[in-house]
């Protein structure tokens, strides 16, 4: 009695580039969609493996639907499915039989259509059952062949034959040569005919079947005809995709199939030198059709088994073996794209990551402000700052330790090296610098060192989209709101007292063609809106002096500027993702019960943009105010840009030197001496600001 | 001509512990307060320098009021005031000889009032203008030794003579003897006489002045008169502490004064041999009442000058010097004491620095929560979590490191890394527990885990005064919200969703006496507010079990955990200064605008208490609501804590394991039959909760 033939199971092997390139489609294009993927595996011809199967290795070329890219001599494509689970749970409650059977059902209806004669590839196929803990980089899979359980036995009539025994060198050759230039998606099945003059030519499924059958019904031989499949399997049996060859055969010459001696070519590796022949017949069936039916009902089977010889999903854990830097990276693009997913799924979170930020101040609020661009993910973050971490500073200021106190390092150094400690990736930068302030008198021998630092400060600005104001003085943040202001950039501006804050945008301001401002609308337009000195009644001075530690310190309540950095951040971002950008609408405290959502001039994707926020941990209020752009503002007005951008350093210096210089050059002064000045102040819109960290005097 | 007399000055030294001490005091007791403070400076009679003159000391024990400790043979003891002004700008505004003459009028009224001659250490006087920069440690200082002016010039009459030139080995014995037995505030002046029998003893100012004027009037000389002085300069001049004991003999024995050659003795150290007999006389004056007066008007002299030997401040700088972790405590507590010298004088913040704090989760508001805590100060913190650090937390969960990810440390121990390298001191721990949860059932294997995680969960609630509720599940907080009823520890809840967040107090809890709430208060008190779980209509389940990614991470936006984290330890830190502590009536949202601070039930130190906060950043609102306390809740009611008490472990299994047991034991299962359910949840007072991050169905 002839042995029975036994097929070598199949192995796939996964790339950490697949995983890679699945979590970023994920994230980015599948999210929460459950739907099976289509997959191109492969089986490498160069280096096969003589201990082992060649697995069907699956990287990140796999979700590449362009097959003419991966139409290479170098390997064997082979088609598949994925399904990814959202959850484990889900992942466990699906049936492995009945996953392969519906998945795989594909199989049996290419063979019985007739789509496999014309297209190889689809005679086999992968089926990829996953889940992914895209948190921890860990993958469950689990990879199937799908093939009908009840084939027919076959008996090996002459033993496994190396191709060198079964044909000329010549013929070899020719196979070789034909091999390698078949598409490749067409290597893995195909048939192999030799003349009567010997000569070996390939020919296509459809053509060897159509062939036999033809001979079947005029009883001549005028060919030898030998079907073809590529072999991974490295045994002396012949390998799974055997399996569904059969089938084929079995359900398109059926008689043939039933009776004769099929001849199979197991082609094994890129020079064919190593394939080997097989001559298989069936037993002989009394009723073979009831054979063919039962085979093409069955069950399908095909599951492979793990690393543990168990039938049973793989445990990739990528965490340990990808980059740690790129493993960051991709871990919080991962947090931020979650929010595409579900909640805000016009979300432009290329925005934000590209936003240059420049922070003015790298103090309790500055820290905090950072952490939270960070949490956004931006990229491009710089401190200025011109003082040194001193041990007070350490448990509010969140960015710096005991050892940067002990150092006693540069703010804006330590800032910088914090961030990087956190995402080594970020693109950081500190620099120490001091900001020229009117009222604090630059002598003789800080000429130099007040030139370099406005042009730095310029450059600064210049070079970044966003500047927050997050100094500890009123006077300081003077020549940031001019350079903002002069150079059209979004400026956020925060100062805490000691139980309440204020965040605020500034308005945009328009040097070309300047228009008083609309003090009627409701919610007034970016450009109608205001900046942190439009509701002052004097030129910022200098308020360093003769202050008390208490006021030189910003003695708050240390929950303060967490809160007043989160609002700081949450406002830009709001801002940057409303269609109108910095000059969406301000919402103002009393209407904010009543919007409709579908207004987008004050709606945007992140909901409303206030002017400025003023809470209180006292009662737990929070206040949206507006102040209008003020025609004699000391910082933003008409007057003080033209001078700025016309004198530029001495400008500068006479702010600095000059008593009343801003008040003059902005006809502050002038408006200060007009008798109805009481009624201009109500007009001015003010809101106290007695609380702030500054203590400056502005209009009750 | 005999050569004319000349002074050595004095010099001073401050020790670090006298600006330690100093610094202690104006954070504590001085505050704003700009008045002179009382020293005691000493000349160590120990350790006389030869090179140098023997230095006035100030020490930390220069601040002791009680004179009795310091009356030691050891040291001469001198009085001074020290005026600190609060600014730099002050000190430098200082005229130094308006100064001197103001602060050292004393000096002259003690002369001519004779109240020098029984207390001879007012005989001398030290005053220090000091600023002292408390940020930076650093102390602008500088010291005067008031003395007039005009002061006869006084001519030498013999050379000086060594102590043992001039007396006996047996007076310069005696006189030893006698100098150290005197009160450490009497050996700066005193009076020698030496009888005919040549007997030394020390008599006091008054009875050596009325000696000398006595001999003056009866002109005859019973006795050797000699003024002695501790002389703390080493030059073969005499020290400038001679001056006003001349000015005190020419006002008080002028005849003598201005015609007699008078006998001094300079004292020089602990053993009076190397003391020194200078015998002056003044000129011959033609009026020496005219040359008295200018005496007595002239101006005041005496600044010491500064190691450059000119007239200015000395600079000292602490910073480097001191013990760094112990300067970062004395910076930390001086930023929060800050607040007690103008803005809440009343602020009790040893009743802050002592809490123990329990943190339940380490994630994103574990560690900001943590952060707040650190800056009021809060020395014990205990961290509880299960979970490592991974790569897509660092960004946002602001104590790790991309280090911590790297090496995929336990949160609860990096976090507790963390803060000790914020402050070396802190009391901070980390443990990796893991707490039951309703719904998650536990196994056999299990079952011995869940014992210890149960033991060490009831240890540390009750070892802790305040239990933080940050973790990211609904069930999660089901334990440790039975625990903090059961044992009527204070619980500060937080929980955010994508842009919104809640903050919350628990209720109290009276298991002796319970009553039914009182719904109709207005504001309710502590023992009527609810917890967690109290609008809650089902038990808390699994709610890990088939969730998606974004649904098993908290997507929110960035800046949120920072919000809610301030309000979370703002809102305990409110309750801990309230007079009412936890029972402080709650704050409701439509009372805001009308709060009378006079309110004590209602408004406490640091303003109002409210029960639950409800932010949201799409509009910027924060709503004030209430939750009563719910007789059948599922974690909080008698039923439940009863239960809890008498079975422990087998109570926690039970809810783990056991479908709907919470709900049949609290008796919310009878409610859910009630036909009236639906009048009964509006009763409720409940608002919707869908935003939140677990998704828990809640009545809407």
């Amino acid at each position: 009695m002839a042995k029975f033939v036994k097929f070598t199971k199949l192995r796939s092997s996964t790339d950490s580039t697949f995983w890679a390139k699945f979590v970023e489609l994920k994230i980015d294009k599948f999210k929460l969609d459950e739907k099976s993927v289509n997959l191109w595996g492969n089986y490498s011809l160069q280096s096969l493996n003589e201990n082992n199967n060649n697995p069907l290795v699956l990287d990140f070329t796999s979700f590449n639907e362009d097959l003419e890219i991966l139409n290479n001599n170098s390997s064997v494509l082979c088609f598949g499915h994925m399904i990814n689970t959202n959850t484990f749970e889900a992942f466990r409650q699906i049936n492995p039989e009945q996953f392969i059977n519906s998945m795989g059902k594909d199989i049996i209806n290419n063979i019985q259509d007739g789509t496999v004669l014309q297209n190889p590839w689809k005679l086999s196929l992968f089926l990829v059952l996953a889940y992914s803990d895209l948190k921890k980089y860990k993958f469950y899979y689990w990879v199937a062949h799908p093939t009908p359980l009840k084939l027919p036995e076959m008996y090996y009539q002459e033993s496994p034959q190396s191709i060198n025994e079964e044909f000329t060198a010549r013929q070899v050759e020719d196979l070789c040569q034909h091999f390698l230039q078949l598409d490749s998606r067409t290597k893995s099945y195909f048939t192999v005919s030799i003349s009567k003059e010997g000569k070996l030519s390939i020919i296509d499924l459809a053509t060897g079947v159509e062939t036999i059958n033809a001979r079947e019904k005029q009883s001549q031989e005028y060919s030898e005809i030998y079907f073809a499949f590529y072999d991974p399997c490295t045994t002396s049996n012949p390998g799974w995709p055997l399996r569904n060859l059969l089938c084929l055969l079995c359900w398109h010459c059926p008689i043939y199939y039933f009776s004769k001696i099929i001849k199979f070519i197991s082609i094994r590796g890129n020079k064919a030198q190593k394939s080997i022949v097989f001559k298989l017949k069936t037993k002989e069936y009394e009723n073979y059709k009831d054979i063919r039916d039962a085979l093409f009902m069955s069950h399908l089977v095909g599951w492979e088994s793990n690393s543990n010889d168990k039938l049973g999903p793989t445990i990739v854990n990528l965490s340990d073996t990808m980059d740690p830097a790129k493993l960051s990276d991709r871990a919080i693009n991962l947090n931020l794209k979650l929010m595409k997913w579900r909640l805000a799924p016009d979300l432009d979170l290329e925005k934000i990551c590209n936003l240059k930020c420049l922070l003015l101040g790298a103090g309790t609020l500055g820290c905090s402000v950072a952490r939270v661009l960070l949490g956004w993910g931006v990229n491009n973050i710089t401190f200025v700052d011109s003082s040194n971490v001193s041990h007070s500073n350490t448990v509010r200021q969140s960015l710096y330790s005991h050892q940067d106190a002990v150092k006693h390092k540069y703010k804006a150094y330590a800032a910088k090296d914090a961030l990087l400690n956190i995402r080594p990736s970020i693109n950081a930068e500190g620099v120490v610098l001091h900001i020229p302030m009117p009222g604090h008198v630059v002598g003789k021998s800080m000429l130099d060192s007040t030139k370099q630092s406005l042009e730095k400060l310029e450059e600064l600005v210049e070079n970044n989209d966003v500047v927050f104001l997050l100094l500890d003085s009123r006077e300081a943040r003077w020549l940031p709101t001019v350079l903002c202001a002069a150079k059209n950039k979004i400026a956020i501006n925060a100062a805490l007292g000691f139980d309440s804050y204020t965040v605020q945008r500034h308005g945009t301001r328009n040097f070309t063609s300047p228009a008083s401002p609309d003090l009627d609308a409701r919610n007034p337009r970016g450009m109608d809106l205001g900046c942190y000195f439009c509701n002052d009644v004097t030129q910022p001075g200098n308020s360093q002096t003769d202050r008390t530690l208490d006021q030189q310190c910003t003695v708050s309540r240390p929950g303060l500027s967490q809160i007043a950095a989160g609002l700081a951040v949450e406002l830009l971002v709001a801002l940057l993702q409303h269609s109108q950008g910095i000059e969406a609408e301000a919402l103002v405290g009393n209407s904010r019960d009543n919007i409709s959502p579908s207004d987008t001039e004050l709606v945007g994707l992140l909901g409303c943009i206030p002017h400025t926020i003023r809470g209180s941990l006292w009662n737990y209020d929070t206040q949206l105010t507006i102040t209008h752009r003020f025609t004699s503002c000391t910082a933003c007005s008409v007057p003080i840009i033209a001078e700025y951008k016309n004198r530029g350093l001495s400008f500068v210096l006479d702010a600095c030197n000059i008593p009343n210089y801003l008040e003059k050059l902005s006809g502050l002064e002038q408006i200060l001496k007009r008798p109805d000045l009481d009624e201009l102040c109500y007009a001015l819109d003010s809101i106290s600001d007695e609380d702030e960290d500054d203590g400056n005097d502005v209009i009750p």
